[in-house]
């Protein structure tokens, strides 16, 4: 039975902020993306997130993003290389100590918003990323956009990669994802999103926004947690692949 | 030869905000502790600070303090005990990775300001912190005031502690220190702080500001980096210790 | 027929973070005091907030707090008379200047949280902000707890202010507010706030945490937008007291 | 006797940061531009400053900048004209309150760092920033670089407009700055820069890094108050300037 692994970006709240959502959507995934206490989450709602990731048995990655609560690390805040390096860094050992101080253990590190976006194509970037996380903790796995320069950039310095791709949210036909604010960017109908995941599992390619094919190879499938009704769309994928024979499995174990 | 450890804070600039003195610093002290990017510092700070402490063989300790930058952590903001222990793990741990990222090891922690000032007294705020050191890692030191209730509550929980006393600051008569702002509480003479120093070492008092002795063994000095001329009071301090057979030597090997 | 104000902490939102209840709230009121920024709020959501209440024909107030995004301004973060004058100064100009953008004047200023509570015991603060109101508009009004500090300090140097209650707090014998946190201090019962609120107007008083009855002469009676049905508690408080003769109105006009 | 207005940015501490030099130069502009507590700046450095432009004499502008404290608002952080115009407003308001509070009157806007150099040449950002300012207050002037699209904006909607040349900044041929970080962006030699200044008075020009020349008609030059000595500079600027007969007076009056 094909496995596959679903990810989520999580602990995105803030001081008295929450994400209702978030409660329902972590025991729907098999790997949380936790946000670091930059673009978003402070110490409270990391600590309160990884406790709930472990308690539900889902696999913990760092979600480092810019540190620009304002924008959300949506942003791209010109950061030099240098800063990405040192913010990545720095972001990754916060959540690796709440990791610790819960008995779980940090196995991947995830960019987040701009910094992603950025590094999917930005050398720059990509590098000072990659060899900021194998600094810290070179079995620390990098998971990216399948076709990125990121994980290319990753793989050549020898560190482990895990290729995603994004069920709701449009491609160009570049691979790179059609940026929010642009209509049609962020998908909803779970339908569509379900069978959406099926197509790139099974048929390996999904359809960019101009019509052309573009093939992908994913071995974890992102959907986001901050649509109107992130658990239902969940639900939906998960029945969808069940029903198709796929099982739902951490790329990490 | 006896020894005994002398510390400051360091990388406590932000931004363009820069500390001048602390290059100055760092070379004459045997443990630095590094502000983890919430009072102070930032990430491409901390690994600045971290690669000087490095090149200089000093030794390594997160200082974390309130994420209140305006009042540089030495306003006592009314964190919960909740509040502390989840900014404890996440400064700690930022730390810890840049000095993984810089081949060094993390070998201690001094909480920073008015969360230092707190739980030399405040039970519940000492348990937060002695607990957060132990829950990220309980081979780390906790350094702090001789006598206070943190290094009790850190004992209890067998945490390695270590006591120090302040060459450059007032004493009140029940061993804490008189708070900044009032008159005479951070003293500045080169001279007269030498001669403290090597009195808390071998006559294991200091006099405080009523004039009563209060009973010290420090197994570190402390002495600030804010000053007007911080290397040269701690070059008077090491001169004075020098000539009375003490060497300089970190607590931590 | 006798009127009332009623007012609300409104525009509490930060980047994405919004408090979906505020657009029901909103045309409930009379009176908004709107964040600036600090505590809640930013630069957008205060004009959005701003925009709705002039389209709403709200009377618009300052609402300024404690820099400490994390804690909501509702921690009392120490900080001193000088920086408790500049941050009411600048926090009221801000919304002030939104105000002018558009086409609206602020008419009151009405502080939030732990500087709210803090001034109303506490004579250096409340002269601080008194003080800064003064100095920045001497129209400006001064909304604030009845009996308090704050408004007698406003008072003494001739500024306008207006008594307020809070229908949906519980009270402590002196007057001020059972801090949020211990058992009883938030009201959510509509019927009950209701019937509190007519006590409040017609019987002229408070029954306090202790049985005692606190007396009250509120000018503007207070309710919040952060319980789980605030529009609701509002809906139910007009009702009673129209169904008593009274209406509501604006006390600045 | 000519006139010319000299302008620098002024109040750009932070907190315990603090930037020795500013208090030699202030005396030495005729107008300011203070940072209104968003890149730098923050209520309390904002009213002290105030407060020693009152004294000295010096014309106060507001100098809004990108709300990046960490990259002290030269890092282009991406904001959409929304939130552009919306970040003006307030930071305007904010200074217009400091400047109430000390008896003194705001009199104009210059945007800081990466604002400034984006509404050099972006339209949509120069339209933000314009019509931020009138719509605040529509006595206020917007002093811009010679040239810029933010001046001509301005123009187009009625707001008054002055122009400035950078003395101590290296030009690009097309009028605007050599970024900083570029080699010889930013001109030390007192003398050089003195000389640069007079050029531009009396030949109406500056000399680009490709040799050409821009043509420039400046009713303001621009120091910097970050450089090594920048009290030095604006000495010899002064009286360079003095010796050619020109003599220093404010562009607002």
């Amino acid at each position: 039975m094909p496995t596959i692994d679903l990810n989520a970006d999580l602990g995105e709240g803030f001081g008295i902020y929450r994400i209702p959502a978030e409660a329902a959507v972590l025991p729907l995934v098999s790997s949380a993306n936790i946000a670091c206490g930059a673009h978003a989450g402070d110490p409270v709602v990391m600590r309160e997130t990884v406790a709930r990731a472990v308690a539900a048995g889902v696999v913990i990655g760092a979600h480092p993003g810019y540190p620009d609560r304002e924008g959300f690390g949506r942003r791209e805040i010109g950061a030099s290389p240098e800063e990405i390096a040192a913010m990545v860094i720095t972001q990754i050992g916060a959540l690796a100590a709440v990791c610790a101080a819960h008995g779980a253990t940090l196995r991947y590190v995830k960019p987040h918003g701009a910094l992603y976006n950025r590094a999917a194509t930005d050398q720059a970037a990509a590098r000072a990323i990659a060899g900021a996380v194998m600094a810290v903790d070179p079995s620390l796995m990098l998971l990216g956009l399948d076709g990125s320069t990121m994980l290319r950039e990753a793989e050549e310095i020898g560190l482990a990669v895990v290729r995603e791709a994004f069920v709701d949210r449009a491609y160009q036909a570049d691979g790179t994802l059609l940026p929010r604010g642009q209509p049609g960017a962020v998908l909803t109908d779970p339908e569509l999103v379900a069978e959406r995941a099926l197509r790139m599992l099974q048929d390996h390619h999904v359809v960019a926004v101009d019509g052309t094919r573009r093939l992908l190879r994913p071995e974890s499938l992102c959907t986001h947690g901050d649509g109107a009704n992130p658990a239902a769309l969940l639900q939906a994928v998960r029945a969808r692949l069940a029903a198709a024979g796929w099982s739902i499995a951490p790329f990490a174990t």
